[in-house]
């Protein structure tokens, strides 16, 4: 794919990724419309496999690839959702997948993308070192890289959450995604821009990893310099893919506190009784940050995952 | 109701029910399926409104009374999920309803209850002083007391769950439910007795608040003596009414340790993202502790509640 993904290369992406998959539930809370006073439709992403979003790029780009292609096998750089998505996808094609991760990422997640059979290659904890495991992988074994976001197969694959959405729901003034790296955020507008044009994207960021709002207002990507935010899936910085498509479809970026993420994340733990991480919940701290924006309005809110270690959240009695 | 309720009385109060409550939804999770080498299907009771199955019971009462008993409000003694069942109950009919609770019960739950909407008088904490402040009340205002759980207005009610459970599944080989005081085991096994009498249904029970086990082998009623667990939910004792439906239709009471409890709300949290309180993981640990037993059978499990205080999690990392 070189140009951006069209509403047909999304519903493609769903067709090629159902079968591996779960159609996650879009579920609404009646307190929580009440705190907000408004109608509040949670895309349920936390519950998908891997406990991500993610799976879907992941899964699209592996069963896009040739038979040729995917012999080798994929590779990749992360020490988050994306490794445990691949390596679940080429699993499900039964190909191999290795994952180069920073020797200080935490035994959790080590374990989680071993667990979903992964070769893991530990280097060093710079974005060199990273980019060096990389090509050396490449090298070795002919891998494809698949990129975590900045990648047309992976937005695509992305935006079939927000395609799932506007199934379950009608008439939405607004959608609010999370945004790291623009992979969910693109996939979400680009879907939203072509399946229902008066629906307002919006993108929820945490001010202290504030980058995607800033380049959005310079008109050029300012990446974040050594963002430190509690939703830790969204310490990346846009790519220039999906700059250019939140640029051209996203109506703003919305930036909320660490207090205000923790505070949303657990209202919907209370709420609801599910379980997001952090990241998920910056959609949510958006929407009651702008009490009067948002006042009576029916929003789609996408919870993007629920990986979260429970032996250390955010809040005291 | 002077005997304990048909198959028709719970079918009457699904009906009476049904305009307040949630049809909550059968969840599957094929990882705790894999973990446990059996087919199971999880009755959300964590998202029933209130939290807790308890709404059922306590709503079928409240609709249950005539127009001439319900005047006068209602009353129970209680420091658990019953208070605020009961109170939001009383709410929708437009009644008022007191709730005795102790002295000592943590403000989360006197919060919770006078978030109902109902009066609270705050009593010592012992049973004599709850029965004598329960009396008071009674003649002071002509409330009707309804019980939490030794009342067959209460046990058709949570019977409801069941039912749906039923509906929504086939050919269960078991179903497993918490006993405390017996309101919802008493009710499943009536429900499931009448509707799928092939089905086993057990009893799961914390070894530290065993009375139900040991009453049922005694064959008559052993009051837990001051019992202490995480399963919070599950301290209550059976009563006379409770225990003789028990004795009938219950297969057998299954007891699991502290470790086990914890163990099994934790794979809950962490592998189905959803939020269950104690009391509702001791179904799991049933099943997780008795692998042969349940080895490649279907079934059901009562997710009672998800009220737990997030701030105070019983595990480390």
């Amino acid at each position: 794919m070189t140009s951006p993904p069209t509403i047909t290369d999304i519903h493609e992406a769903a067709e090629r990724i159902a079968p591996y998959i779960h159609n996650t539930p879009v579920l609404t809370c009646r307190s929580i419309d009440a705190l907000c006073g408004a109608s509040l439709f949670f895309k349920c992403e936390n519950f998908q496999k891997v406990g991500a979003f993610k799976i879907r790029g992941a899964t699209n780009a592996v069963f896009s690839l040739t038979e040729e292609e995917a012999a080798c096998g994929v590779t990749t750089h992360s020490s988050g959702n994306h490794a445990a998505a691949l390596a679940q996808a080429a699993r499900w094609r039964g190909i191999t997948a290795q994952v180069v991760m920073p020797e200080n990422a935490p035994e959790i997640k080590k374990t989680a993308v071993a667990g979903y059979g992964a070769q893991i290659h530990l280097c060093p904890s710079t974005l060199q070192a990273r980019e060096e495991g990389l090509a050396e992988i490449q090298r070795e074994t002919g891998a494809v890289f698949i990129p975590p976001y900045n990648d047309w197969r992976i937005v695509a694959g992305q935006g079939t959450a927000a395609l799932e959405l506007s199934q379950e729901t009608k008439d939405l003034d607004f959608v609010v995604a999370p945004v790291g790296g623009g992979g969910l955020l693109s996939g979400t507008a680009l879907a939203f821009s072509a399946l229902s044009p008066n629906t307002s994207v919006i993108g929820a960021e945490p001010a202290n990893a504030d980058d995607a709002c800033r380049s959005l207002k310079a008109g050029h990507i300012i990446p974040a310099d050594n963002p430190k935010t509690i939703a830790d899936g969204l310490l990346t910085s846009l790519g220039d893919l999906t700059f250019s498509v939140i640029r051209q479809h996203v109506a703003e970026i919305l930036t909320v506190s660490e207090e205000e993420i923790i505070r949303a994340m657990r209202t919907i733990w209370e709420r609801m009784k599910i379980i997001v991480e952090p990241s998920a919940a910056v959609a949510l701290a958006v929407v009651m940050a702008n009490r009067e924006k948002f006042s009576e309005r029916r929003i789609g809110l996408i919870l993007s995952g629920g990986n979260v270690n429970l032996a250390n959240l955010p809040w005291k009695a």
